[in-house]
């Protein structure tokens, strides 16, 4: 059997006991870490769980996933992904290229920072479309996550931002030579999301995310320091919310009064929040 | 300190291990058992815990919450929630109800069924707003549900369905005469729900969620048993999934090939399934 086990987000506690049991009995254990990151490291891991485990890099699920299968028709394998284990699209195909080997599959769900964001007091509900902001580099300046986030802004819904993890990457000089030597791994900050977000809206003049829209700066969602800084997206391109990983929340228009007295708690000027509340989420 | 722990979806197993560290300790549990169950009794979990617990309904958790928080300034008391703690709006009442209390809060996040759904093979990317349907009495039809479901419809998104649950609920006649007595608890079923959408889409004619569009039943996700069925609305309307608890997924228009190839796994019929995708989902 295949096992895709959710590890959550923080430490090696966040598992399940059920997911922990298999772990403690499968023949191999993977940990997939690229798309996602748990605050402590393998060595950890290895010590709680009383197992070797073997990292998982993109080109290994992506290319030799069979290496991964291997066998797991007749032992249990298990593949632990932080958070939840159908937060990233190539798991499924996983679990197909499983299918089509005849391998049986089981998945052990966990908090993925999908649902770990009610911790903002924001409904779940009101929360449109999730969208991924990717790193802008020189010459390559993505946007259609400006269209995604006009889209659930323009029914009034609150937007989960995504920030860009980059391991494993290589230089382009590097690739070039072929030489598997690999930059050092880059989180995007709240700051350098909210500072993109501004640059494209200057590009685009369409209003989507101003200056003084709300927005909510995570850090560390599910771990003892997890942390919320509730403001508006020029304050937060000033913020500095500590070590990774970090994600933001854009405040939809249609809030409730319920969350906004939630995230008054975490606000970072009460002026500046009020004043922004007040023009962007008021009801008629 | 207030712990509100999330249970996960399924069984006594689903809990963190950090989660039942906290109430293998805490001095009091309570079980919130009104927005969502398990699928094992109060009993199996007290015995699992080693713990006695406390149930705590509606009525105490929205009116009755000091008596939860008693002392919780000096001694821990662990609050378990199925799913995710912050699933349900009232939590975070009581979590600001302890902070004019000056008591710390802590929260323990898990899966949700927001998370968990994408063992659909459905991107969580492509989720818009959850909507919650409501059942239907011979004189009253609650439809807003239909115009969030446009929302989402319009920007091709899915759309995550929760069913209604009804426990500790009152005939009109017993709640006349002051009477404590509760009729036995329902959970809308999938075939429920897909009844009601034709029966709204059958009033509005706007074309929402038609006799042939594509959704997906659900039922017992997270569980061993847990069971998905792809089909048109009208299949689905005729559909026998079994216990509860049941949701369904409205399929968006943007879906993509590899969303389809994984769903085809679930299709009740694989002629009308071609036919409805077809129909409603393939890109220009």
């Amino acid at each position: 059997m295949l096992y895709l086990i959710g590890l959550g987000l923080a430490d090696e506690a966040d598992i399940t006991v059920k997911g922990l049991e298999v772990v403690k009995r499968a023949e191999r254990v993977y940990l997939e870490a690229y798309t996602s990151i748990l605050h402590v490291g393998k060595d950890k891991l290895e010590s709680f769980y009383g197992r070797p485990i073997i990292i998982a890099d993109r080109e290994m699920v992506e290319s030799s996933s069979d290496e991964i299968l291997q066998d797991a028709d007749k032992v249990d394998v298990a593949f632990l992904v932080v958070g939840d284990p159908f937060g990233a699209t190539t798991h499924t195909d996983l679990v197909l290229r499983a299918q089509e080997l005849s391998i049986p599959t089981k998945s052990i769900p966990n908090a993925s920072i999908l649902n770990a964001i009610g911790a903002t007091g924001l409904q779940l509900y009101n929360f449109g479309q999730t969208v991924s902001i990717v790193f802008f580099t020189d010459t390559w300046k993505p946007a259609s996550f400006y269209d995604r986030i006009r889209e659930n802004a323009s029914i009034g819904l609150h937007t989960l931002l995504l920030l860009d993890i980059k391991v494993k990457e290589q230089s382009l000089e590097n690739m070039a030579r072929g030489r598997k030597i690999y930059e050092p791994p880059r989180y995007m900050t709240v700051a350098q999301c909210a500072q993109q977000l501004l640059e494209i809206e200057q590009d685009k003049q369409e209003g989507v995310c101003s200056a003084d829209s709300l927005a909510i700066g995570c850090a560390r969602v599910g771990a003892d320091d997890q942390t919320f800084a509730c403001g508006t997206l020029e304050e937060l391109s000033e913020s500095d919310l500590g070590p990774p990983l970090h994600s933001v929340v854009l405040v939809g228009k249609r809030a409730h009064e319920l969350e906004k007295d939630y995230l008054k708690g975490f606000a970072i000027n009460q002026d500046t929040f009020e004043a922004s509340w007040k023009k962007y989420h008021t009801r008629p």
